[in-house]
């Protein structure tokens, strides 16, 4: 049987290897490609994931498997053998689940809809996507019910992108959640303190601001000898290991928007870099989840990133390195400012409280379209609704509203709730570490970012895969997900930010 | 039939992205990849390899090749469509008449012997390599007569890499080359006009000689919509078709080492860039050779950038470039010094005269290994002797001589001269050039520099792989490859540029 296992293993490393390469092609058509290389790239790209959804629905997978599971000395494997056959078996019953008929299918619709959904985007113009946005809707109810006829559609689908969830699970979450936010920011905006955002838009060259991006890399211990940083329009991290990549887009009237990504990217950089070599090119040795990557990439960006604690060194530092440009500034304003609560019409440019509701509220469009209580021909008016309620903000354009993200375009629902997952997980793995290190305040006041980097690092980061999200978070933690940490987070740092009772 | 030979051309097109893909990978590893990133890269490199050998020795080719070829409706065929046939049968049989546990050994030893050549090289000392060049050696032999047991095997690895030559060819076209060679360098040393290369040592920075590559590449025609430019410690041109990348290295204190790369590795790109578009991905339409692609970047680099026509346009432009660095330089006193002629140690470094003496002396000694004429213990001897005959300079360190290549650690004897025959290729297309457009040099002092890389696209770039090297330059010069018009014209440059009679 151990020999079955290594040749299971064997070719779960070789799907691995085919996946870097495909990691590579992305992120080389984003940061380096020549324009004119598009055509050949995409065939290079299909290759690639024809070639990998071969080796991912090859037929001997599902022998050793059945042959492994099915063995007398199956118990004698250890735990981490039996968590590699759980993944690889969830994987292949993914795979195999998916008529390649229907895989194609899907593949070519998302690939138009994509194209329209840019096309009406630029247009503003909701009904040039409608059609499609019918159809990615309805081909990914199928792709759910091929999955797992069994359950509801949104379900399998929120457990596909975060294994563990489903929608009562995001209810208990996500409800009071809104609630405490809604609160939260309406007593934000009744302070007396009204952040200045103006002081960070100074003009700050791209020299200056590189040097910042590698100044707070070394920090975050982001290692460059097995990592980059590059430009792109829309910032990611790809790669895995020894070779990482990061991106980030620099603005020289907004240095915020390039350091603050660098260390957003550089969160899910670390994650990457950080998981257990003994474990690499293992199914447990991976990244757990969409919900933790992201758990890392806001830890490092918004609870260490954006916290007084750390600007209270950082901030003489970042001076100097920004020459005269903010010397004026004083740390209250400035940790003020890069932490403005102000409800805006665009996730992604959203604040760290604002966030969360623009999540919710795609959480409870994507669940109510899936249970048939919403019509997609009203989504428009349905998003300019639920943004002024949860938001009090008035959407004008549909390129600001229910245009604004690709995710859908491409069949991707579900997916959003991980973000603000991300933020809980992030608040309730920070509350354990206060707990382990008291005084993490102090030391962070005197520069020791290691301090917090180290120990998501070896409390989460190192486990890689070994559990199940709520699981992970269990045995971090001691607790299952809870929003009560995020939420008391976002209440004491607010609190203090906007001196509110 | 057309439907298998269809099938057939489809599976080479396969092969030919797979090539891209593994390309992507090459330049990554050179210009991006983080150092850490090295086993994980070289993991991805063997899958690919490993990939590419299957489909290249996928027997359902060698079916399909013999079914069309038998087919009575052969005849019918176009004479690409045959030519296309004929070069996949040949590439077929290469790669299925070698072992693929041969393959995997010499691999093997290669890249044990390659880092056993650059510890030597580091060291200065020959032993260290010399068992690994002798398992090469032997290896690289036995790789031959798996390929032909009929010919004598220098023969088989020069044809291998330049389809159409052997030891007989090369000797009739070296010889006289070599004679006219010293002769040259003796009257270009015993004139009165010393050429003044210490002008071309002032500094310049970065951020200038960037700028004159792109200048460069604009006027050579390299697109950069469908290229890059980067840096690399040797440069080098990967890719193909719409995505062509070249590299090239900066000294701020010798400007021409990056200027003339990036000419060189130009010529390479464009080359690649302009092979035929109604031909891309048929083997018919790659390109040629080794020795026609060095054709074209000699052509790029020494024909044309290294003309007395070219600067007398642009040496204009190029001092107002760099600003007041070369302002007092004379035309007569530039052009001496990028031709500098002057016998040297080092093959990369070497002139455009002397250059050749060195490929000759690698030529002979290969020549006579593989006659068994040369005992391998002796050849660091043999070089220094020979380099004193040929070139008059005291070898005073293996490293300097003997080891100073890196082409025999992998096995790739044979190679070496392609390096000559592209000058002698290109030379003789030059003289084409001229009888179809006598005004060519007054066009070329204007600044039309399209007059001369239209000509040579158009010529011979655009012909990819339509026929041998030796017909493609009989198509295109009406003669088959020979030395008499590289010699005239070195001996016409060289006699105006070193005043000789």
């Amino acid at each position: 049987m151990k020999e079955r296992y290594d040749i299971l293993l064997e070719k779960t490393k070789e799907i691995q290897v085919i996946g870097q390469i495909a990691m590579l092609l992305g992120w080389d058509t984003e940061v380096m490609m020549p324009k004119g290389g598009v055509i050949q790239r995409s065939e290079q790209q299909a290759f690639i994931a024809k070639l990998a959804h071969g080796k991912l629905t090859d037929s001997e997978i599902g022998k050793l498997l059945k042959e492994i599971q099915e063995h007398p000395d199956y118990d004698k494997l250890s735990d981490i053998e039996k968590r590699n056959i759980y993944l690889i078996q969830r994987e292949y019953d993914r795979q195999t689940k998916l008529p390649s008929d229907f895989v194609a299918e899907y593949t070519r619709a998302s690939v138009i809809s994509t194209e329209k959904w840019k096309e009406a985007r630029s247009n503003n113009d909701f009904e040039t996507f409608k059609p499609h946005l019918k159809i990615m809707f309805e081909m990914t109810q199928k792709y759910a019910n091929y999955l797992n006829p069994d359950l509801p559609s949104y379900d399998v689908l929120l457990d596909l992108y975060e294994p563990g969830m489903n929608r009562e699970k995001y209810n208990e979450i996500f409800n009071p959640l809104k609630e405490a936010t809604v609160e939260l920011i309406q007593k934000c905006q009744g302070s007396e303190i009204k952040p200045d955002y103006s002081l960070m838009t100074r003009e700050v060259p791209l020299e200056i601001q590189k040097e910042l991006a590698n100044d707070v890399m070394k920090l975050l211990s982001y290692d460059l000898e097995r990592g980059r940083l590059d430009v792109a329009a829309h910032p990611f991290t790809t790669g895995d290991y020894d070779d990482v990549r990061i991106t980030t887009r620099y603005n020289i009237n907004d240095f915020t928007s390039s350091l603050f990504a660098v260390m957003h990217e550089g969160g899910h950089g670390c994650y990457d870099q950080n998981l257990d070599k003994e474990l690499h090119y293992q199914p447990v040795g991976n990244y757990c989840s969409m919900g933790i990557h992201e758990s890392q990439s806001r830890f490092y960006e918004n609870i260490l990133g954006r916290s007084k604690s750390f600007w209270w060194f950082y901030l003489d530092r970042f001076k100097k390195l920004t020459g005269d440009i903010f010397a004026d500034i004083q740390y209250d304003d400035f940790i003020r400012a890069i932490n403005k609560v102000e409800p805006s019409l665009i996730r992604v440019e959203a604040d760290e409280v604002t966030y969360n509701l623009h999540i919710i509220l795609r959480f409870e469009l994507e669940r109510d379209m899936f249970d048939g209580k919403v019509n997609l021909d009203n989504l428009p008016e349905i998003w300019v609704t639920k943004m002024k309620d949860m938001l009090g903000v008035d959407v004008e354009n549909v390129s600001d509203g229910v245009l604004q993200d690709i995710h859908w375009s491409g069949g991707s629902f579900g997916y959003f709730p991980t973000y603000t997952l991300g933020n809980v997980y992030g608040a309730q793995f920070f509350a354990k570490l206060i707990q382990d290190i008291p005084d993490w305040d102090t030391r962070l006041e005197k520069g020791e970012v290691n301090v917090l980097t180290d120990w998501i690092s070896e409390n989460v980061q190192k486990r890689g895969n070994l559990y199940d999200p709520p699981e992970l978070v269990k045995i971090v933690t001691g607790e299952y997900p809870s929003p009560k940490y995020l939420i008391e987070f976002l209440q004491e740092k607010y609190s203090y930010l906007y001196g509110l009772d």
